[in-house]
């Protein structure tokens, strides 16, 4: 199998088991060199700084044909940008700086799953707190939901509460949905989320930059939430609460320029603290459903929500003349035509005539101390 | 007594009673040619369009010393800009165009009450939907409760719901709080918030641009909502389903430049649901609290709000080094200090040192298998 494998695929699988995902110089190192250069460095000059040499001590032990046909057996692929399904949008990490430490366009991505990872670029990540309420998960499901049926892929982590959530709706509808896990994709992490996973791996997708067997560590996470960011077209946070790790994502997402969306809650419920601060300090823009995402993500004129009109009333539908005698005729006691007629600045007479013709279709009705509002216009 | 009073008060009290309170045209007129060059106008050549002969007809009716000595035997005083307590913002309602058909700033304000006017400059109005939810009642009464601690007056209308939890809200704060009216400041309307309007006219400000006996109609509700927004220096709405009244007030505080807030709730709810669209839309700012409202509408530094920190957890206190082992430790299953290591980036003699000192402090533990998080650290 070596034969058909390129130098480049290789070196980058070897970077990938031997160095710290999401670490920003490695990274760095591997978009401005080459993955092959940077492999040929170690190697030949393994007394760099620690991190370097640490680097350099595991690469000596990493057989990186090996674990391709490895993790091949067992239907693991390692995503490089020589393949068709690269997502190009990654590369967006080069110049998006640090956060945490955490940057850098992967080496390369370890997936499960039949899903091509490039149909995520219209994607919406949708994260959020683990502790999260039952108005968030049903939230998050409903919106899942909704981006599935129009044909947007979810992209999330898989931890409880709205990651759950959120694949969830997505199942229910029957449409794509990705987890994104800080430790290697034949992991479950939490463990009681493993029938989940083996879904999204036989139906979906399951993508991690660390390589299978990778333990989740704190520092795991905050490098896989720039991925979440990256690998989409805008990030949903529903419930987060200050310091919430999803936060992280949505930061991500508002540094490379994706569309950074919240759903607010009750101002009363800690749950949605973290969001409503980033919406109001700017940068964020409330959502409420599925559909306020759909506007904000799409093309031009592509998903024009309704705004929000109540319920057309009766009175909508009146001409201009009436509407303006009508919303002079007091809301309280009744009043006699010459009263109705100053508030409306009309004249009495014209006023008159249109009274009774109010009357007729139940908007006002006549009284023995004047006019007032018919049952049509309450 | 008439001696006493001024030829401009003397027309704006005639225009007052004789046209419709919030009329664009009228106002214009007054603010352009001065409200005695109007009278005389009108007096001498009553013959105009429609809307100016029913105002001239009326105005031979008016005596306006005699009403203003009925007013002022009342408690009542009509408040002009050769008052001191005038509040000149109402002026930028001359610019501020119309919105249904209301505009211009007023000819006078009819006043019961100890309070003057012009300290409402820097208070804040807050207003909503009448059928509002427990949750909005309570935020708004709280953040009426909070501005007022802070020295700003509370001003909204007289309905049920949101308007009249923020008047409770004040007046548990003990702390000044205004309704401004529809109809007269003489009049109850709901009539059963007479008892609240009472107490605010004994203790506090009842304001209102139409005379003394006028009726509450739909259209001078919406006049009504300009002069709320213009009076203060920022408009809160608390819960505002599509279409509600509260938005128009909004929308009037928008075209004046003064601060727009919108606190949001539930999605799932209808009575947030104009307030999300406001705030997702753009202008409006979210705010969750009276400290938030406080910190949009103080002077720099005057009240800035602390940023959501969550909890000060355990780990915070840590020196960067030690955080940057710890954050190495897996999260699930215990790692050796070689692999804790290459994830950190450090020297594994370095972490093996620290891991000790961790375990110290507890947020560590060295297991068979390796190390893994303490109690401290979880």
């Amino acid at each position: 199998m070596t034969t058909e494998v390129s130098h480049d695929r290789l070196a980058r699988v070897a970077l990938s088991i031997a160095a710290e995902p999401g670490d920003l110089v490695f990274n760095g190192l591997v978009s401005e060199l080459g993955a092959g250069e940077v492999v040929h460095t170690l190697t030949e000059n393994p007394d760099h700084s620690d991190l370097l040499s640490v680097v350099a001590a595991r690469l000596r032990d990493v057989d990186p044909a090996r674990e391709l046909e490895r993790a091949a057996r067992r239907g693991i692929r390692f995503v490089t940008p020589e393949d068709t399904e690269w997502p190009r949008r990654l590369e967006d990490l080069a110049s998006a700086g640090a956060l945490n430490d955490r940057g850098g366009t992967p080496i390369g991505l370890w997936a499960r799953g039949p899903l091509r990872l490039d149909t995520l670029g219209t994607g919406v990540a949708i994260v959020g707190a683990r502790s999260a309420s039952s108005y968030g998960t049903e939230v998050a499901a409903a919106m899942a939901g909704t981006l599935g049926h129009h044909g947007r892929a979810v992209v999330s982590g898989a931890a409880a509460g709205i990651d759950y959530a959120a694949h969830r709706g997505a199942l229910s509808a029957g449409t794509p949905t990705v987890a994104v896990l800080a430790c290697g994709v034949d992991r479950a992490y939490p463990a009681d989320h493993r029938p989940l996973l083996e879904h999204l791996a036989e139906s979906h997708a399951v993508v991690s930059e660390a390589p299978p067997g990778a333990a989740p560590h704190r520092v795991r996470f905050l490098a896989r939430n720039r991925l979440i960011a990256a690998l989409t077209t805008g990030t949903v946070v529903v419930e987060a609460a200050a310091r919430s790790g999803s936060l992280n994502t949505l930061n991500w997402a508002l540094r490379m320029h994706r569309v950074a969306m919240g759903v607010p809650g009750p101002v009363t419920a800690a749950t949605s603290e973290g969001v409503h601060h980033q919406i109001r300090t700017g940068g964020t823009t409330l959502v409420t459903s599925g559909q306020d995402v759909l506007e904000l993500i799409g093309g031009a004129g592509e998903h024009l929500v309704d705004e929000p009109r109540g319920p057309v009333r009766a009175r909508d539908t009146l001409r201009v003349r009436d509407q303006q005698v009508l919303d002079a005729v007091p809301v309280g006691s009744p009043a006699g035509p010459d009263s109705i007629a100053l508030v409306a600045g009309l004249a009495v007479t014209e006023v008159y005539r249109t009274l009774h013709r109010l009357a007729e279709a139940g908007f006002v009705e006549q009284t023995r101390l004047g006019w007032r509002l018919g049952e049509a216009a309450r």
